[in-house]
């Protein structure tokens, strides 16, 4: 086996914004050679599958600027400074969807892009859902439209690249896979 | 259904790296107001699920610095410029594992963090594998250890937090999904 670490000799930091910050490293290299890596630092995220008493998912409509189009994702959103993945995904499922839920089981967590970025997505299932009256509110810049659809419009969406991002992607495979075992 | 494009007021470009670039876009919001937004562009990747003759799983071990930390991971690339995500496919899986394939089917494309980034993954499944020989080899500043594993010990290496990315949990749930769905 190789030895893979590589050890920081210098640091830089490019950027530091509202969500992400970015630097760029000197490294050396498990050959003693140098490189520089590239790297994007976010807070974290927490993503929900949330169904309905009638099996339906709750899918959150958004504009994505980074891609200038619209995408159709599950609920989400990042962490507050110090907030736990837990009560983040209660506050992001009241704040994109307007309902609560009786039931909030981890299912797991993944980075999203470890070639640059450390973003880790904390990822629940949410059973037992009401609305709830007078719910917290989006952030002000959030705009999103709300859909309820069944698991098979889901995977048509996937189809129509209306659902094209990974934890959306991953969430409607756990619903075809405890689908499939439960046959 | 509520409008929700952000018109772009102005875009600054803050870093222009060897793989990502960064801009800060000032946007105008559905209800009028402003907003700025922080987007990391780059140029897409691809992924391989390497299934061996004998039913073994290819997985790649490297560090990721962004995390300070080695993880598992199929067989993963980032696209050169121009180039067709079939025939990244083929180079990646050659650079980082020494195999060749006869089968190379496409499964899906997934942005990978659409909150900020737009970088977007294709993911495939490689069978018919056999060991190149004179196979080229990695970029210079890769260091890979390469393992052959069974679903359940892909299984394991998720519990342990070994595999840790969203595109290689993704490709284990696509394989269990299979082993489900052909019962």
């Amino acid at each position: 086996m190789e030895r893979l670490e590589e050890k920081t000799i210098s640091s830089k930091e490019i950027f530091n914004g509202k969500i992400i910050s970015v630097r760029v490293d000197d490294v050396e290299l498990p050959n003693g050679k140098t490189s520089k890596r590239e790297i994007v630092k976010h807070p974290g995220a927490v993503a929900v599958i949330a169904v309905t008493d009638d099996n339906k998912i709750i899918l959150v409509e958004q504009y994505r600027k980074a891609m200038e189009r619209t995408m159709v994702e599950i609920p989400a959103g990042k962490l507050e400074k110090g907030e736990d993945p837990k009560e983040c995904a209660h506050r992001e499922l009241e704040e994109e969807t307007g309902y609560e839920c009786k039931e909030l089981e981890w299912l797991t967590s993944f980075y999203t892009s470890p070639g640059f970025a450390d973003e880790i997505i904390h990822l629940y299932i949410a059973k037992g859902l009401s609305k709830k009256e007078n719910a917290a509110s989006l952030d002000e810049d959030e705009f999103v439209n709300l859909e309820e659809v069944t698991l098979e419009q889901a995977l048509e969406y996937v189809k129509e690249k209306k659902i094209y991002d990974a934890k959306t992607a991953y969430a409607i495979q756990y619903l075809q896979l405890q689908e499939a075992l439960s046959k």
